[in-house]
């Protein structure tokens, strides 16, 4: 949903209502008047039937509060949360957090009090957080307005969560580690405010630096894709999307509720909002730490400096497996390096300054090696010796990390002595790792997040279709029995640009011929029939026919038509030009619905490439011209259109048009649940769309 | 090289000599009597300027100690280390390690140091460690020979690494996490002992339970599989091979001047072995400690139990990830939760205890679940909560593990709370990760070791061939310019039993003719040159030649080639068989050889599944049925042999076999260099090898 207007005062409220507030011991009201008891502002507790809790007036009703209510947490149990929030909204209070849980999870009756909930929210345009939230929490207000058993350190990230527990977990975690948080938010059931809501409050907020997410589900995909890429321009995104295989989409299904979308559309629509995607809580934090404490580096060579060989060459491979390289340095580095290391040193990259550097040597060959204009970041390796001095290394690290302005990430190896350093390391926003694969593996999200802010999501190209004349191809599917539509649509592609062969759709062995004889050389025929699926397997195509051989032919199709299956429908036979496959390659080009994301657009090579060695592709359309090219470059197979194994290379421009013109099809009619053009056989000469099928639903048009 | 008998005393001396022993600030010689102080045994120091090293009686010379010495560490300059060397050795000393650097690492004078050392350890049986080793450490002894800045607490894992500071980075970090370790290596340059000898004597050894490395390079890599294929049997081996990428590669050798083998070797060789391939250190100690703690499972069904529905699905995700399954519970199990637990709790698989449960809901559940005939294992997660008590928790977690002998591994999420109750799961050996996905990840590789302790590694199977006529075919290399052999070497594959087309090599136009007579159907004539690599570009083939055009034909293969290089070598023609290419598939078989695994295997399908999928899959020879049989399973495109897309399925015992008695010619012959058979074909009758390309070093026959 789009979020109403001032839900900043979520997280900065100048006074806070808590409706089920009590002093009972181990009850929720409890737990959130402690915690709230260090909130910058004002506490209001609500309750009927007490004067004051923990010495602060309480009011019966929100309506006897004299002066006026932010936000309210509410707890009281489900069968009056409804009338609460309603009371809450009738007297102005425009931010609301439903702790009490008993809603959507719990069975129709719950799902019932939630649709209540959503239709007073949007009657009173509330932002409404919840229900079956453990709370919000901001840390400039000192706000800890959840019943979870700890406060937040303050910081700069912000982190948005679909499991209340999993926030108490981290939060215990990240008080250990000196990981602090701007705001924090319990998503709950999400009935009104949901991620994208949360995105957009946060790019608006100049205190958060970073938006980091645990999410079991995406309310509305086009929308988070379309909100999020304007978000990451200054704000990184990173999220666990869980329930990622099979088994897990399953287990979040039971857990919250959520309506499990295709992991692929997930995979394809997170990547295209710009969001860096985790794949386990680790990787939430590594990432999320060198987006909010290192400046994103302007390359992707790094310099290794290290103090032992082994770590350097982990350090090495890690670059290897990662979309970094290893620096290659400038003549004046190496002699830099040359004459200022000893003889036994390597002064290539990964720089070794061997076992007995001290911190003096070390600091100089960083110092270097980040001068080099062909250096984009560094990753800065020590064993623990009897000369090198931690502490000292780890200032002067961020020293000159601070001179040169280039991230760098530190793997000081070793157990306690490595305690204070990291510390002043974290000071400075350099993350240590005791493995150097991780410290380069969080230098890989830095310069992924550079590649995402340098995105330019140019608007999907408009083709000049002829709209109503697809409408109408579509709308013939309402005088069938069934909802699908054969190669009798061709039609709809040649409305949208996409090129087919000549020919046509014909009742009579006489038209069919009158078709044959406007078509140079010999035609396709196929009966055309929406109750027979498979054509080839009864005879029901011949291939390469003669003009004076189609009326016969017509006849033969029809017959084998019938008597494979005498009540089908005949809409008759297709008469087609022919289709050089030698000289072309069948690619594939379809769409799907998932159910968060809408249309999933699907490119491959036909055949083996599709059926054995699923090498194909997704998008979530619609799909820009840089996104359509994206689609054919992705796919393994692609060298065989361009030209592998001595064959001409085919027009690739016009495959990636045909993406994009089937993009603004799906897009234009949501009415078409599933669409296949197979083969959209693509020649040096341009690309042709020989047989569709689609899937419509007739009550969305 | 094959390890001495008796080389434990390396580990368990009684009396160890220091040659070099010294007092001096910051020398080695000081460190490693530092060291040696705690040592259970006697330390002698060896020092002709000295009477006494701190305190203890030192000696001119090895000859001048009084009592037997085990063991020596050596740490004398590089130029008379050698001597030291041959001393100790001719005065009964069998174990020495050699601290000193400036060997093989520094150079061709180095390089003949080391020389010098092999050839003492050879002639004395030395078990010789090093040169430019960091030293060696054995706890039960407590014996810390290395100059390293800590000692090791006991353990049952030993470790060897080819970085000495990788090991002073390991133990800084191991004894801050209460790790500890049996015996430890600091293999260095391995000019006599190297880690096949060091997984041999830790076999041996009752109190090893768990082998780790850190290698650069492995030496002999065959040697090696075999003996890791014994160990595996009852002691895992995790190794992190560094060096993985192509920069890694350059990395390592430039660090230790190791050969850089393939890295697809590597992962062959490495998986051939039953070793567990860790991909960086993180990896390296998770899998190591699990496998020390925890016993096999009989199974891969797991059993999720949470207090939080969002990392339940984290680790149901992870398990989707890896080799284990969700389990999948019996009724009874369902039915004795559903007794047991609240009614909004979970009682499928992953088991939510929900977040009001006390420690004695989670015993009950745990202890339910892991007595399921269809549970193998269980992670265990929780959040803190009110209720829940972690210490309990704990205590609980070993208490219900030990009961049923299942694996557990845990993840109590949070910050200090977790340290203590994570101390006690350690001292049950039951690991704990706050992220669950490592927790599952740990569960994987002890699944993976069960896997490969159940591997039956039956030997290759030995065909009867016909050695001597290989031989022969091999030796015609001798008579070349080029140590190349093409086409007329098919007869190397009849001697091997690998089929060929009927067919002959010919040097008229009347054999010609005459071969082709007694061959059904036309037939292919390829011109046969050993100048003549790409015979199609010059019209060298022909296809479905007549009997009566074969004469004609004959004369115009020699003409084009003629042509195309006047002073080419021509051996003949080939007249061969028609193979039906429509019916079969081409696969292609070839073998390179490895600097350290040797000859490498390889197989996939022909044309773009090589060239453009780079689908293919190897193995080290000689390899068994099951090894070839897991070839062909391997390659993503094996449905194309086994009847996708309406084929018949080709005999795939007959490709097996073919892979199998390759592998025999090339274990047979060192001297075959590198071979291709593409391609192979295969039908649903049978293969045949249609055409081959060796390289020969005759100076290996």
């Amino acid at each position: 949903m789009t979020m109403p207007r001032g839900a900043r005062g979520l997280f900065a409220p100048e006074r806070v209502a808590v409706v089920g507030a009590t002093e009972r011991e181990g009850s929720i009201g409890r737990a959130i008047m402690e915690n709230l008891e260090s909130f910058a502002g004002d506490v209001v507790p609500i309750n009927p039937k007490r004067d004051e809790v923990f010495g602060i007036a309480a009011y019966s009703d929100i309506g006897a509060v004299p002066d006026p209510v932010d936000m309210a947490v509410v707890v009281v149990p489900p069968h009056i949360a409804v009338d609460a929030v309603r009371n809450l909204a009738e007297n102005g209070v425009k931010n609301v957090v439903v702790i009490t849980a008993g809603f959507g999870e719990t069975g129709s009756e719950g799902a019932a009090r939630e649709h209540e909930l959503q239709e007073i929210a949007s009657e009173y345009d509330l932002n409404l957080v919840g229900p079956n939230s453990l709370g919000v929490m901001s840390t400039p207000v000192d706000m800890n307005g959840s019943f979870g058993p700890e406060d937040a350190l303050p910081g700069s990230m912000s982190f948005m969560s679909q499991s209340g527990a999993f926030i108490t977990a981290v939060l215990d975690w990240a008080n250990d580690q000196d990981i602090g948080f701007k705001d924090i938010v319990s998503l709950g059931n999400k009935a009104v405010l949901d991620e994208t809501d949360f995105i957009e409050i946060w790019n608006e907020d100049g205190d958060t630096d970073v938006i980091l997410g645990y999410l079991e589900g995406i309310e509305n995909g086009r929308e988070f894709i379309d909100t999020a890429r304007d978000v990451t321009e200054d704000t990184p995104i990173v999220l666990v999307k869980s329930g990622r295989t099979d088994a897990g989409a399953q287990a979040a299904s039971s857990h919250t509720g959520t309506i499990a979308g295709s992991e692929r559309a997930y995979e394809a629509g997170l990547d295209q909002a710009g969001v860096l995607r985790a794949e386990n809580v680790e990787e939430l934090f590594d990432y999320a730490r060198i987006l909010d404490g290192q400046p994103v580096p302007d390359g992707d060579d790094v310099a290794v400096i290290t103090n032992a060989g082994g770590p350097g060459v982990m350090a090495t491979d890690a670059i290897g497996d990662s979309d970094l390289n290893m620096a290659s340095f400038t003549e004046e580095t190496v002699e830099r390096l040359g004459e200022t290391m000893p003889d036994e040193a390597n002064i290539y990259n990964p720089v070794d300054v061997i076992g007995d550097a001290d911190n003096e040597r070390f600091k100089k060959a960083l110092d270097i090696v980040l001068e080099d204009e062909n250096v984009s970041s560094a990753v800065v390796i020590s064993c623990p010796t009897a000369v090198i001095e931690y502490e000292g290394l780890a200032d002067d690290i961020a020293e000159v990390q601070q001179k040169h302005g280039n991230p760098v990430v530190a793997s000081l190896m070793g157990g306690e002595r490595v305690e204070v350093p990291a510390d002043t390391l974290r000071d400075h926003g350099i993350p240590n790792y005791f493995d150097p694969a991780r410290a380069v593996r969080s230098l890989d999200a830095l310069a992924t997040y550079r590649d995402i802010t340098e995105l330019d999501y140019e608007p999907p190209i408009e083709f000049d279709v002829d709209r109503d004349r697809a409408e109408e191809i579509l709308r013939s599917v309402e005088n069938r029995d069934t909802n699908r539509l054969g190669v009798e649509a061709m039609e709809l592609l040649d409305a949208y640009g996409i090129p087919t062969p000549a020919g046509d759709i014909v009742d009579t062995p006489t038209k069919a011929r009158e078709v044959a004889e406007g078509i140079d050389g010999g035609v396709v025929m196929k009966i055309v029939s929406p109750d027979i699926l498979h054509k080839s397997d009864i005879g029901g195509v011949k291939v390469g026919v003669e003009d004076e051989d189609v009326e016969d032919a017509f006849e033969d199709l029809v017959t084998r038509a019938r008597n494979y299956q005498p009540d089908a429908t005949i809409l008759g036979v297709q008469v087609q030009e022919m289709v050089d496959l030698d000289s072309g390659t069948e690619t594939i080009l379809g769409m799907n619905r998932d159910p968060q994301f809408g249309p999933l657009m699907l490119f491959g090579l036909g055949g083996i490439f599709v059926e054995i060695l699923e090498d194909t592709t997704v998008r979530v359309a619609p799909v820009s011209e840089r996104e359509s090219e994206e689609m054919i470059d992705e796919i393994q197979s692609a060298p065989l259109l361009r030209g592998a194994r001595g064959r001409d290379p085919v027009d690739e421009d016009a495959v990636v048009e045909s993406v994009q013109r089937l993009s603004q099809l799906v897009t234009d009619f949501p009415a078409i649940l599933e669409l296949d053009i197979n083969p959209l056989v693509a020649t040096p000469d341009g690309v042709q769309a020989v047989d569709i099928r689609l899937t419509v639903d007739p009550d969305q048009l």
